[in-house]
């Protein structure tokens, strides 16, 4: 089997030195690919790892790291993967950025009161740092998740729904539509209230809604790579 | 002698999973302190070493880490370590934020073009990903460099400043100014344009305006522990 796995946050820029970051460890990503080499190597023939900057990638002879900054990078290189490589299944557990920096501005700029005769600079390779107020404006990012069963529609796909402090009917509602609307075979629903340095409650939805519930990042490993194994 | 280093970047929080981070990688600051602590050992009885959360520290005896967040971590814990303890040098490496998060919010509501029947939701823990045009609305942070003096005027404070692809005078005139404006006994100027894999070239400017220059990343730590050590 080939196998991709996404895992991090996404870094989009602002300027040479300022990013908006998704703030993943990858942890889960990273223990998706350890479960999957150590529990089922013999099965395994490859994982593409496509990971955050600043997360970590297990180091293993079937490991191909790939490291991604913002979200066209990510859907440029899993578009380019099941366009050219047979794979089987997609674990996309990178935290991918809802938006994208379409323009850095100030709020006189926006309101139509800034003094023409004081423009703020905003060009250059660094954003100067004597703005009084400065905008950076946002625009929706693509759905690369809604995309990878158009470009490959037998691949088995896991996805991630990490939601914050809400209440457990809600999250799996939440997780059950992710599933739905992008056609995935399963969704990892977990909420930050629930995650701690040594707990991480995760639960797999399945496609009939039912779900199973583990209590360890090690536990949502094993059963992920269990699942994307039985399946396939 | 005790000393405070400061490396890697802050991350100002927008929300429970997105932060701005500014993308340092702290390899500067963790060079001085392996310099420090590997040539001058036998002088030095504590590095303070304040990290940014993704930067990693030397792993050594006399090195006590501290993880910073965001501006405002950083002021609080320089502030009480220089009234605390008796600190001889601050090198004060991290790149810094030069602006906070102040509000999140939306172009229409900054306009005033609003639906009232139809208010993005910007409650909660987790900005919601349905929002059309997101502004992140900041306002500068607070200058810590220019307080440190005002802490603890006896320190030693080595200064930093990192510009993008300027003219070489223009780098150290703005380095210099960095030095006089915040009372620094050194700065080190450096461009992006200048640093690569293995090189990474520095200006440690003094205060007559003179100024080393250095090749590596090495040789620059070595240089600011050598200088912080003969004039302490």
């Amino acid at each position: 089997m080939n196998i991709i796995i996404t895992a991090g946050g996404t870094s989009e820029r602002i300027d040479d030195v300022r990013t908006i970051t998704n703030s993943s460890t990858g942890r889960l990503g990273f223990a998706i690919g350890t479960a999957l080499t150590e529990k089922y190597g013999e099965r395994i023939e490859k994982i593409y790892y496509l990971h955050g900057l600043r997360a970590a990638y297990p180091v293993h002879a079937k490991v191909q790291p790939v490291a991604i900054g913002g979200v066209l990078d990510l859907q440029r290189e899993l578009q380019r993967l099941l366009a050219s490589e047979k794979i089987d299944a997609v674990v996309h557990a990178m935290a991918v950025s809802d938006y994208l920096v379409h323009e850095v501005t100030t709020l006189d700029r926006i309101r139509g009161t800034e003094d023409p005769e004081n423009r703020a600079d905003l060009s250059g390779n660094k954003i100067s740092s004597e703005i009084d107020d400065l905008v950076i404006h946002m625009r929706k990012s693509p759905k690369v998740i809604s995309k990878i069963k158009t470009w490959n529609p037998a691949v088995k796909l896991v996805g991630f729904k990490l939601l914050s402090n809400v209440p457990h009917e809600e999250l799996i509602d939440v997780g059950y539509r992710l599933l739905q609307k992008n056609g995935c075979d399963f969704v990892l629903a977990n909420d930050l209230a629930e995650i701690g340095k040594d707990y991480h409650r995760g639960y797999l939805i399945h496609k009939d809604r039912t779900y199973d519930t583990m209590e360890t990042n090690e536990e949502i490993a094993e059963m992920i790579a269990e699942r994307i194994l039985a399946t396939a």
